[in-house]
Order: C-alpha cells, then structure tokens, then sequence
C-alpha cells in the first residue's frame, strides 16, 4: 500500500498552519568540503526542535473528533514523545506519554512542559508496550507509533516537499535511517514532486537493521544498538518498509567515529546546533563524496534535541 | 565627524558581493520567555563566523591600489585577524597578523587556513603593537583597527541596514559592546534607517568600559576584563565614542553567569551556536526585558566561533 501524491499533498496543507517552514540553508565550507552543492533543511529549527512535529500533527488530525476526545498516547523517551505532547496540545488534544523511569530529568520536563501526561514505568520495551496498552484500553485514547504509521510518514514527507520547493532540481536526498518514518517520507516526496530526485539513508554500522533489510528484502533486527545517535535505534516495521524497499536507493553505514566528527563540524564550522541522528545522515554523505561530485544534494537535518549535560566533545 | 547616510549606503554597495546576507531568526520560545518580538540578526553565519568580516571588507576596499599592492596588517588573537585574512584573501591583498604566541592552535590554524601571514610575538599588548608597527613601516602595510577605524565601523553598519530592510518598523536594537565598533555601526544605521530605533548595548560588568564612559562623558578604560566574553575585553576608541555617546541609548550590563546561561540556552532553544559575546547582548535584553514588552526587538548575533575544547557547560 503505497501512498499517492494527493495523500502527500493533503498532508502538506492539513499540517502547514501547524508547523514551521524551516530554513534551508547552504555552507561554501561545506560544499567545499564534499565537493558538491549541499542544501540543509533545518527541522532542527522545527517545533520541539526535530521534524517529528510534522507526522505527530499529522497523525493527530486524521483522528476523528471521538477519537480525538479521547487523547493520544505514545511510548517515547525521545522526540516523538515531545511531539506527540506539543501537537497534542496545539490541537486541544489530552496526550498520554508513556516513558522509562530512568529518562533523563530534561526529557520528562519537556514533555510535561508541552502538556504531555507522563506514565512512568520499567525500563524495558515491554513494559512501556504494556503501560501504553493499559491507557489504550483503559481511556480510550489512540495510539500512535513513532515511525510505522502511514499519516506520520505523510507528515514527516511535508519537511522534503518544502525542500523541493526552494530547490526543485536536487539529483539526490540524505536522511538518517532509524525506525524508517523519516526515510519513508523522504523517499515518497522525492520521488513524487523531485526531478529524478533520489534517495539515500544513512544508518550507524551499530544499528543497521534497514541496511541488511534491504539487502535481504525482509525486514532484520537490530542486533546492537551501541551508538550515540540515540534517535536511530530503533528498527524498521511493516508499513515503512515497503514504501523504502521501492523508494530508498541505497543505505550507507557509518561509524561512531564519523558522526561525531560530522556532529562536531557541523557545530564548529556552520554554527547550527544538530543532534548525533542528524550528523549521520551528513556522515554518510561525507563517506561517499566521490560519488556526488557536483551534483546537487538535500540533506535532512532532522534536529537538535541534546543532552548538554552528555557532549561527546 | 559624524559620517552621513550615504557613507553608509555606499559601504553597503561596496561589501554586498564579498559578505553573506545573513538570515533573520524568531523564536516563538524567545518571544515569549522576553515578552517581546526579539528578531535575531544571524552574523555567525557569516563568513569566517563573526561581523567583523564586513568591517575588515569595507576597510580594505578603501585602500588605494597602492596600499592594497603593500598589504594590510592588524592585531588580534579573536575575529579581526580572521576576518582581516579572509578579506584580505578575496581581494588578492596580502594580510599579516600578528598574534600572540600563546593563543590557541585553532585560532592560529584559522587565520592561516585564510592566506593569514602570522608573526608570533610575547602575549603582552606592548609587544603586539611594536611587531605591527614594524611590519607597517618596513613593508609599508596598512594597520587596520579591528573598532577603532571608520570604515571598520561603516562595514558593521551594513548588518543593521540589512536587518532593517527585512523588519523596519523595530522599536530597538541590542548589540553587543566590546572596542564599539560594533554598536557605533548599528547606532549609526538605526539611526538613518530605522523609523525611530534605538540602540542598546550589552556589556560585561567584567569589562564595563562603555557603560563607564558613557556616564562620565569621556573614554574610561577597563579596570578588569575577566569575561568568558573573549571578544569584550577591548577598549572604546576615540573615533567610535563620538558615534555611541550621540546614538546609543544606553548600555546595560550583565553578570558573567547571565552571559553563560544566555548562550547555553540560544544553543539549547534555539539550536544556534552563538559565542559569549553575542549572549551578552541577549542576555543584557533579558536582564531588563520588562522594559521592553511587546516591542518588535533586534539582537545583533555577532558571532559563533566559540573554542570547543573550552565549553563552559
């Protein structure tokens, strides 16, 4: 089941009032260092600060009026969970956020801060599927998964198609590949309203689930999620995949080394603040420069949520 | 010797091709933490980061063309010998700094990554001065002032006309006050082309010069200069003095745990990397923003080379 352009197109205008039309700003530094002309859409200047707000906003408005009545509720300790509650609240929606007793103080303030309703619980995957479970049936409320769920990969499409729009002539995109929402909605909108436009992930050798998935055609697991870019651990699932089985060109891995040297150059030398999942996506590029000589390159900087108190420099 | 606004409008024309236009920033966040329409004048996108690119430019572009066969020479361990060299470089005119030999590695690196011929002298301002002097007289460069100079100051002017020719109707403008090359540039801009703007600095109580002889009515020199904001710690001139004591409103100055945690959060919030120095100029707007509710506010963001080995959170 492959979205059609009149979906993507939807989604653009039910979440535009919603969102910020980031930025898209170039660097001759950075040209210079790739040898190719490099376009940076800012979804770090987004809402919450990662362009999650776009497919939670999304996702929130298909929800009927019962269903919108009744809330939202995700398991998150990360972007998604701040965009649920900030998108949530934007919308008069109650926004249930299920999150691990041992996330950082700063994420639960910032879900809390957007009006986001915590539940607490173990720190493990099934714990917090069981707390979101409980509140599903208990209250009623919807629930909405961070990256496999086609309205979020919709509204995540909307940050490429503003892309496309500054710059309609891009020869090829880089996202960061993590549980697929991003590369999904990425690779839909190039391939709708690019010229020839295609479409690559970049994915940590630490977590490379969607790199073998491709390989192999079937979705793969995860097998060490050991890296720092924290937004990219999770896996690929059943409604992502097939859309990045037919759109996605190619993933590129990169090491742990690498994304902190691109996180870090990113910050010396272009003054934006980008998070270790955004430095991914640039790290691959950066490793295979040779191949996009001259040609002209969209690069999702998805956000810029970190944890000043943890700097890898 | 006031210069005329069409001293200003031709330093405009002059540096346009050689400086970047940077981009205005609002951050719904900073609105409602000042109170107040706060729109962000973003010169850490700069070339070489920082301003002072568009003062050295517009200096070196009023040189004959036998001063530029000779070269120019300057000072600084900061921003000015950066932007000096890199000027210097677009314009095909040899650029000597001379710097102290223990600054640090990467400022050294920077400069010479920019065609910058460095002369390594004692870390005292005695010594800095006797190796400029030198260089002037026997190669016949010509010393440029990183504040002090007037064309210096009409090239940071062209910061503020840009500024305003996105938002004209700001009520004020905060600028950071360090040698008042800065803040006399912005002064004299707001003055002839704002619709009755008015310029305010933000200094550090550390270095709290200006703010000093702006109340005494003559140039007072800086008795401590112990700020993390770097780019301060120099002293009022008399060429740019005139221009503050006719066209700045006043100074406010801040306290150095202000500074670190303006900064901390402008790259927190609103994931820009800023150096100290531009967070004093948000943070003196912070300090006293009661004053300035609802007001449509510019921020001079003068710079974002910050030493990442050094970071104060």
């Amino acid at each position: 089941m492959i979205p059609l352009k009149q979906d993507l197109e939807e989604a653009y205008y039910r979440v535009r009032p919603y969102v910020h039309r980031t930025p898209v700003l170039t660097s001759s530094f950075l040209n210079t260092e790739i040898g190719a002309e490099v376009y940076l859409k800012c979804e770090n200047f987004q809402k919450m600060g990662a362009f999650k707000m776009r497919g939670a906003t999304n996702a929130i408005l298909q929800l009927s009026n019962d269903q919108r009545r009744a809330g939202v509720v995700t398991h998150s300790s990360g972007n998604f969970g701040q965009a649920v509650a900030l998108a949530a609240r934007n919308l008069g929606v109650k926004a249930y956020i299920v999150m691990p007793s041992n996330a950082p103080t700063v994420k639960k303030d910032a879900v809390r801060g957007y009006g986001g309703i915590i539940t607490e619980t173990e720190p493990t995957l099934a714990a917090r599927e069981a707390a979101s479970e409980k509140i599903k049936n208990e209250i009623g409320a919807s629930f909405l998964h961070p990256s496999n769920d086609i309205n979020v990969i919709l509204g995540n499409a909307t940050a490429t198609m503003e892309l496309l729009e500054v710059q309609p002539e891009l020869d090829l995109i880089f996202a960061p590949v993590g549980g697929g929402g991003l590369v999904a909605g990425t690779a839909l909108a190039a391939h709708y309203f690019g010229m020839n436009c295609r479409t690559y992930g970049g994915e940590p050798f630490e977590a490379d689930d969607a790199y073998r998935s491709l390989q192999s055609g079937f979705i793969e697991r995860n097998s060490t999620t050991n890296t720092i870019a924290d937004g990219l651990r999770t896996n690929l699932g059943t409604i992502n995949f097939p859309i990045i089985k037919s759109f996605v060109q190619e993933i590129i891995r990169v090491e742990e080394g690498e994304i902190i040297a691109a996180m870090r150059w990113v910050w010396e030398r272009m003054k934006l603040v980008v998070e270790p999942s955004s430095a991914v996506a640039l790290a691959a590029l950066n490793r295979e420069k040779e191949r996009f000589k001259n040609q002209k390159v969209g690069l999702l900087i998805s956000g810029g949520n970190v944890d000043f108190s943890n700097l890898p420099f």
